[in-house]
């Protein structure tokens, strides 16, 4: 007999299904017994005797076959008349550390994440990586369809030129190597390899010493590079239609995850584009809060995207000009006031999740600026070579694919956005 | 003016278009001269000023503007009458690295590796990597069908358990971690998280000490685990569905591509499966070739590989029932015969591309196999924990990606299939 999945068993024209899955719940209400049995899809109860649940413990994998019932009291409005249940998968604990099957999750974070594979197992904590898969593939699916290609680049590098101290180090066969922070320098290289856009969905490495709520010492990193641009609004064009397309299909594809985070997603959105003093001059004459040189700090994040917020009805908004100081050198100069760079954040709800922006293409300048940063050109040996032969214009972003879920569903740590997350004290599971 | 890409300049309805890309051929004939232009997607002629040219070098990014003419001589049946050349990405070398207009790459693989941002340019070499995307995404497209989840795994890991020597070790923190050999564990567990059926499409790392034609130490791996089977048989059913859809799905994607390197991929693969013991035998009886114990060699695999293309007209083989001492602690032990296991290797053109399996999930099966492997449950703490649970019958398999696509090109050595590779000596670029 083929197993029917959970979700499938209100459609089927068969009378009779095989089921599998977990013990989810038990409900003996003394006349009458009901298992509740959870699969991947969904809950689906069964009607059973008592006799067969004297063996049964609660998250144990079982099979059931079962006789469809329509009971609009039954979670979705159908019911199996249990015909037989059977132990495919033996529990050996003596207490679960905690609930599965209660809608909100009573363990601390850090419980859930010690017991990462029970923790899961909750519909609502597990549909957080529903959202995220889309993400990823939303990702793919609209870069693709404008003739990007999907690279695969080495997360083992030779040199920490770009990033400074925090990197992960790596014994490579007894030579010093390094965990890669980002693929810029890779992907920029495979623009000027021919392949002119690129995107890459892989994992980045910072070996930050905080241990806040939003940092991981592990992520998922969206990075995306085009050659041919005109400037770096094309950049955040490219970017805006993505979280467009993004929306649209969480709204088509996960109307159920998103409802039990209680989010509603805007039909459109339209991205307001704001000069980094101009923020800084906002925060400050309205709100008396100071930034940093040339930035703005995690609190003026959060100030700003709620002003943001009120003034034009946005959860976004792209930041634009940051000063050459606080840049890489790699970041294109605006050419009529040279201080600044045509580079970008992008701030959603009071957090930065991503940093783009157009980059230099030529040689000379490339050097000269690498120069300017009290670098050396010979460091940067390959990376530096590689705009030797017509490097076009071009530019990119990159997205932290844990940061995004993380505001996406209004939660409270990325650590809930990540399967397995590392961090300073977490290495396990 | 909207930049129309080479591809679709036969089919454009604009008299006039923009193109850009590099400068491929200059082919002056003393009346007449042509600039071959390269973009992304194909090459275009140019009938250009002799002007025009005198500041242009090979491989230098441009965009032009010319008047459409069709013209049965010129690559892809129309050239452009040009109306305007501008360079937009400069030339800084002396002499090019070795010719990127030749259709036969005469570099050294050593050399291209090197220069990879410039032989990546020659449209043969680029084919590699766009038939490795559309594996990945088939990839993707057929287990998303089939309801399988994709996940992200760590891979800084705490402990070497599962692999052995063979790991590279990364300073977590000051705390001595590990680069992962294989989502293995972590597959496993989503399993039995809820997930039920999950993949992964990420890096994996080995530290082998061989720089042969098929080993890299970073590679990207193709890693499926399914929950709720009958049999390691259901694994390998659902292997060859994939390669299948694989083949045909390349096979629309990538006419031309397949066509650069002269492979036809069969329409129907029905791959045969043959006990180890029996291959075995038949190297000995029929090619006088021993066989170290429970396993065969590479040459071994090479033979047989021959000998099944004869015997089946099939590139591939799946070989089952690997005794237990040569597979590790989690393979499934066949209930009559307790020396085997439930487990598969995948040969592919003499190439083993696969090991798969059905694996204990058990919990008191598993920590009995662990002590059996003279190993110690209290080191796989989290992992085996996982199984206390009701954990359900499972089993996966894994594909290496450059291997795949190695075999599929009938490429030479596993670094042509790798966009920027790691072995033994290398680490740039």
């Amino acid at each position: 007999m083929k197993r029917t999945y959970v979700c499938d068993v209100k459609e089927t024209t068969e009378e009779r299904v095989l089921v599998k899955g977990w013990v989810h719940k038990i409900h003996d209400l003394g006349k009458i017994t009901f298992l509740h049995l959870r699969d991947k899809t969904g809950i689906i109860q069964l009607v059973v005797d008592k006799d067969e649940i004297k063996d049964l413990r609660l998250e144990m994998s079982v099979e059931a076959i079962g006789d469809k019932v329509e009971n609009e009291k039954a979670p979705g409005g159908v019911e199996l008349i249990s015909k037989g249940i059977s132990v495919i998968g033996k529990a050996f604990y003596d207490k679960l550390p905690f609930e599965v099957n209660s809608y909100k999750q009573k363990a601390s974070l850090e419980k859930q994440l010690d017991y990462r594979s029970l923790s899961l197992r909750s519909p609502k904590t597990r549909a957080v990586f529903k959202i995220q898969e889309e993400i990823g593939d939303a990702f793919r699916t609209y870069l693709k369809d404008l003739r990007f290609s999907e690279i695969h680049t080495p997360k083992i590098i030779s040199s920490s030129t770009e990033g400074g101290s925090e990197m992960f180090t790596v014994n490579y066969f007894n030579k010093r190597a390094f965990l890669s922070q980002s693929p810029q320098f890779y992907k920029q290289m495979m623009v000027g390899a021919g392949f002119e856009r690129v995107f890459e969905v892989g994992h980045a490495y910072r070996a930050e010493l905080h241990g806040t709520w939003r940092h991981l010492s592990e992520y998922v990193s969206l990075d995306v590079e085009m050659g041919f641009i005109e400037d770096e609004y094309e950049v955040m064009d490219l970017e805006e239609g993505f979280l467009n397309y993004l929306f649209k299909t969480l709204k088509e594809k996960c109307p159920k995850e998103l409802q039990m985070y209680g989010i509603e997603l805007p039909d459109k959105l339209e991205i307001p584009r704001m000069p980094l003093a101009k923020a800084q001059e906002i925060l400050l004459e309205k709100f008396n809060k100071k930034s940093p040189v040339g930035n703005i700090d995690a609190e003026g994040e959060v100030i700003l995207s709620k002003y943001i917020k009120e003034t034009y009805d946005c959860d976004f908004v792209f930041l634009t000009e940051y000063p050459v100081s606080k840049r890489p050198m790699y970041a294109m100069p605006d050419s009529k006031r040279p201080e600044l760079t045509k580079s970008f954040d992008l701030i959603y709800k009071g957090l930065e999740i991503t940093t783009g922006g157009q980059r230099i293409h030529d040689y000379d300048m490339l050097a000269a600026n690498i120069r300017k940063f009290g670098l050396n050109p010979e460091d940067f040996g390959f990376y530096l070579d590689s705009f030797k032969y017509g490097m076009p214009p071009h530019g990119g972003f990159a997205i932290g694919l844990e940061r995004l879920t993380l505001k996406i569903l209004d939660l409270e740590n990325i650590r809930e956005a990540t399967l397995l997350p590392r961090d300073l004290k977490r290495l396990e599971p």
